[in-house]
């Protein structure tokens, strides 16, 4: 698989792929402060093999992975492993990436950018599509669960810089999307631009 | 759409798969009480169209529905809507369907039955595929998300002829498997059958 080290800045309201090599750590930077990124992985040559949020969650029997456990495909396979986390630690495992339908029931104008379609198209990037949008890792999105299994929707609260770190357990493309999300108060301040850095 | 009423039983460890035309209720029924039903649904004519968790976690800010709320798909469109529910009121919608893998690492020998399987199965009996597992909700099951975002498995509750009931909000094919779990104590003394009545 080529695959390359360094920054990829994904700009505001827009999404970037990465290829990582197994072994390989990939670190999303909160350029900013205050944003969130959806992240999403596919096994390379197969996007039929992806990251699964409900298998992660049964594997490691948590709402979201600690350092040091990994996050695991549809077929169960570690796909990436948290392995460093400088921010306050609160990312979200639950929500539905952004989309058109969603934007179109918040009232926005037709074309407002959304994570869905950066997906999308940054899969097209390496030629790849998916059927189904998976369920993205929201890094830096808080979305509390209270006792009633009610969620909240909060403003982000990583600072500028902060970062979140995962190794990967195997080689796979990673795409990252600077949610556009204006309309409900998760981006603190407004979308803003994220990096990704694939580390030697 | 040839849609029929009447019951359907799931034997214990299997999966069927019923067809509801949009406006009619679809009750699945824990016959002899302790048994996990995963549930799928997908919009009729494309099994792209999904039953989302993740979607309807958002549009709801909720963990699992309230009666009078729906379950959306991955367009959020209304697929069901949960109408009634005689249990316990306690059901999953956090963990995936069970498969190959997760008995391969709890040790069954190959060959143990799986909800990703009996999904496959039903889905073939109408000439319908999926390409990735859809997150299931899951019936009658119980992980409770306790304060430090861990998961707990418990035995589910429901009693005999305990049932909950959907209504279609669109003409949809559901599929309920009824869990052969018998290596992680989520069905209480075993698995057994449930069935899937499909109302006038």
């Amino acid at each position: 698989m080529k695959t390359m080290t360094g920054r990829t800045v994904v700009p505001a309201r827009e999404g970037r792929a990465v290829q990582v090599a197994a072994g390989r750590r990939v670190r999303v930077v909160d350029l900013e402060g205050g944003q969130v990124g959806d992240l999403f992985a596919f096994a390379a040559g197969d996007v039929t093999e992806q990251l699964s949020a409900a298998h992660t969650r049964a594997v490691t029997s948590r709402l979201f992975p600690r350092v040091g456990e990994a996050f695991v495909t549809n077929r169960r396979r570690p796909i990436l492993t948290l392995a460093d986390d400088s921010s306050p630690g609160e990312h979200d495992m639950l929500i539905a990436a952004c989309d058109p339908a969603r934007y179109a029931a918040l009232g926005a104008a037709p074309g407002h950018a959304s994570c869905a379609e950066n997906l999308d198209r940054a899969l097209a990037g390496l030629g790849l599509a998916v059927e189904v949008t998976p369920q993205p890792v929201n890094v830096f999105m808080r979305i509390p669960v209270t006792g009633s299994g009610r969620l909240e929707w909060l403003p982000a609260a990583s600072r500028p810089g902060d970062s979140i770190t995962f190794e990967a357990a195997m080689d796979c493309v990673v795409v990252v999307s600077a949610c556009p999300q204006d309309l409900v108060g998760i981006n603190d301040g407004g979308p803003t631009p994220l990096a990704i850095d694939v580390l030697d």
